[in-house]
């Protein structure tokens, strides 16, 4: 519970949720999340001005399945995939057992013709515990995009 | 040789890969490989459906080498650059002092005239091992470009 | 001040100083260098043929000072912002308690409007050294450029 979170560590998550999704395992991305969580996707400018709503708002690990579920029912993997490059992240100090890291990335979009495009960038704002296990785990994950204009069909997990 | 290979080891590795490509030192690119090794470079869709052959092959040291005269014959790099970002690796547990890895990437071409495009994206599987020396070497580095339609001028080691 | 300065370390001064930008929080950015530093950014081209002038050029903390109070003045910032992707260093050997270290990058650019392009790529040539507190700074920070054509608006840090 108190054992320190390293930055390896963090690395290693953030690449393993990458990997997770870019490898269209979806049914596993709610596991890199605490029960109880928070995971948004929202842009700069509504984050800005502190807009609670986002693109993508889910409050606990049963939603982030039932995501999943309905994104598999409308087969949009089926016509594309991602690709997610992550930086380094920044970590800010320890409060509670639980760690505020903030992480560059940029998704490429890739369509099944082979049409290839940047899809978006942005930034990780997480909060990072240990589960009862000693797991590292998102309590949240705040999905904060660059920019206004997020392709609709955006119910994809970030 | 039981030596454990560490997170930054192969950062390290992953970076002055990147680097050797980027700068043009191809000549220095064959020797992050053993001399048994195996380069692919392939598509997500054939992979998946098991084709060996791949859009690139060579399964030793010295057909890397020929591959460079190769490129250095056909003059590729007078009228391009490229540059490659790496994002954190995902290791899997050593086997027989080979560690697996897995390491998404992005290349950007850059055209002698300036123009500047997003040239490929996809992962890199790689066995890594420790040569004679101890140096780490790749075993294996199989990459897999996400998208089908990869430029034809593809030559170039990515 | 004989401290060793690890991998860890340098990955974290290369993510705040990225963040530092794409927060737009440029008064910041000057923090990042010694008093008596060089801030350069040029090209590929230009670097191999040894001109010292580059498109921006900056000897000391109050020049890049300086610069940041004409950067608000014009205003850039109102209009776009950045994305940094850096990628992992290759770290050459301490001389004189100096570090040179060498870091892909690419920046994407985000306008107001929403529209996200790929604005430039590039390494960034280093040389790191710890201040009299003991913080890690950039003794040098040469950004080359891959592109020679680089957005004649590039007035803002890469």
């Amino acid at each position: 519970m108190a054992t320190e979170i390293t930055y390896e560590q963090l690395n290693v998550l953030n690449a393993r949720y990458a990997q997770c999704i870019d490898d269209d395992r979806l049914e596993q991305w709610p596991d890199f999340f605490l029960d109880d969580c928070l995971y948004k996707i929202t842009n700069a400018e509504n984050h800005r001005q502190g807009m609670a709503a986002g693109i993508v708002y889910a409050d606990s690990k049963g939603m982030l399945q039932d995501r999943v579920s309905a994104l598999r029912e409308a087969n949009v993997y089926e016509r594309q995939s991602y690709r997610h490059i992550v930086s380094m992240p920044v970590i800010g100090e320890p409060v509670q057992g639980r760690v505020s890291v903030e992480t560059a990335f940029l998704v490429v979009r890739i369509m099944r013709g082979g049409k290839t495009d940047l899809f978006a960038t942005g930034k990780y704002v997480d909060q990072v515990a240990q589960d009862a296990s000693g797991a590292l785990k998102f309590a949240e994950r705040i999905v904060i995009c660059d920019s206004i204009s997020i392709d609709t069909l955006l119910a994809i997990p970030l």
